[in-house]
């Protein structure tokens, strides 16, 4: 296979394109994707401070990385979870910091054990009826709206591609969880006081290609998936989603985009779906669904805990 | 295995259900399900008339034996598509008549050959255009309405069972076709004049359920899928969906059912959708979206069908 631009050896082929690339003009052919996605979807300009949520992993530091390359005005956010198997969130966090040192620009960190009091496996062991993950997701999308909003930034990027994005249609149609399909979008406006703008810039770039890209740039990236990842369900279905790709290459693309095509298009949900009433929680101001005090701050609510606990075992 | 009513050896394990049958207790199981899938989307009544579109293989002609079994009064109709590979049509329309001499009930055959001058692939062949599954469906379809309201049924039913609409669903959701979304459903009314009342009782049961039926009923049928069915992509379909259902029993039904639930609550699809404007065939004034002609009367139609394969050449 030979580089469809200059003729020299591919290093990857990418069948839905027909697009065949050497490693110089890939790392080229990579930022104008996501610039395409940053101007097709309104995300930012040059102008706005990005904040980007970083975890360690390749799709988020390459994000950093294209973005820094775009000329864009970035910063770096990353969150211990105080995940110990194998250090990884300590490990993580120095993939983190090795990156930014290299590349002299700023970033924070913050300690969810240090700022709330338990890691992440310590509070899902605490509230039983919360898998680690659904805990994880809560607590990041706290601090990274929270963080957003106090230090100023215009809008926050986070490394979803698309890959990540089809899986989670693919679980949401399963179910046909209509208000999830009516919010899963590329951009997230901050439609309500206290909401940050968040923005996905890698979702029209596959898996692969960012493995390939932090691969080329030579990004040291943490390899291993979280290791409360395994076996969950996401996993299995971006195993499904690879086998229609495989049997036609683009079928993942093609299953995203039209999604939301067809709804803008307003042909697949009702005008009104998927706007949820939010109130103020009562406890850290930011807008929740729930009526009094939000998810993230009871968490952290021991006696509700104990309370739960024993609803739990009666 | 033991069968979860007496206790002895279980046939078939259905692991949705938790629910275990022996031979005997399975084959009473069966028609009511059938039987709950007629009442809850009011299929059809003792006093309807119901023609069943039996193909030889074992979902139709266990449907046939279900209805007869149930006390409805039903009769048979056999479309001969000409397919000679094997003489696959001919050995499937001996199944048929094997069947019906058994039962002693009345059924009609319709030759397309015989009654339009060409066989399903040899209309195909001449419509370049077409694949022989499309042209197929399209014959079919046109006859059934027709005959259905010039001998005056009810309703027509077909042996669509769970994994057959679970994978059109499900390529219905990868493509986001949502008119096709709109109109899946196990009861199409006749909503225009010239449409019959169609439904599929089926859709409770599971492939590999009606398979076990017909085996322990001793009903004779065709096993060979179709010859042009081979590499479908509705059977990699139903393989992915398999994979679903082997992870987490019941993945297919929930995936089906819930899907009409949400569209039924108005959450899924806007209120309008799938609602063609129909017109009436100017040749043989069955409904099509068509403006002139229908699309099954273009088949025949030999002067146009050179001019698409000028056009196709050119």
């Amino acid at each position: 296979m030979k580089c469809t631009k200059c003729g020299q050896p591919a290093v990857i082929n990418m069948r839905q394109h027909r697009l065949g690339l050497c490693a110089d003009h890939f790392v080229e052919w990579v930022p104008q994707q996501v610039q395409r996605a940053i101007e097709k979807y309104d995300m930012f300009t040059p102008e706005d401070r990005v904040l980007i949520a970083v975890s360690g992993g390749k799709d988020s530091l390459s994000l950093w990385d294209i973005l820094l390359r775009l000329g864009y005005s970035v910063e770096g956010i990353y969150i211990n979870l105080g995940i110990p198997h194998d250090s990884y969130s300590d490990v993580s966090q120095q993939k983190v910091e090795a990156f930014a040192a290299a590349h002299d620009t700023p970033f924070r960190v913050v300690n969810v054990k240090r700022e709330y009091g338990e890691s992440i496996p310590e509070v899902a062991r605490r509230k039983r009826g919360r898998s680690p993950c659904s805990t994880c997701g809560l607590v990041k999308r706290h601090i990274l709206n929270e963080v957003t909003l106090r230090e100023g930034f215009g809008v926050l990027a986070t490394g979803h591609n698309l890959d990540d994005e089809a899986a989670v249609l693919f679980q949401n149609s399963l179910h046909w969880a209509t208000g999830y399909l009516a919010r899963q979008a590329p951009v997230l406006p901050a439609s309500h006081a206290g909401l940050a703008r968040k923005v996905k810039p890698l979702i029209r770039l596959y898996e692969r290609e960012m493995a390939a890209y932090a691969l080329v740039r030579g990004i040291d990236y943490i390899y291993e998936e979280c290791p409360f990842s395994r076996g969950a369900t996401t996993l299995f279905y971006k195993e499904l989603l690879d086998q229609l790709e495989a049997e036609s290459p683009g079928a993942k693309q093609q299953y995203y985009l039209e999604f939301l095509r067809a709804r803008a298009d307003g042909r697949l949900l009702p005008a009104d779906a998927g706007k949820p009433v939010l109130n103020q929680c009562q406890k850290c101001g930011q807008p929740t669904t729930a009526p009094g005090t939000c998810s993230f701050c009871r968490l952290w609510d021991v006696e509700e805990a104990a309370h739960e606990d024993s609803n739990g075992d009666s």
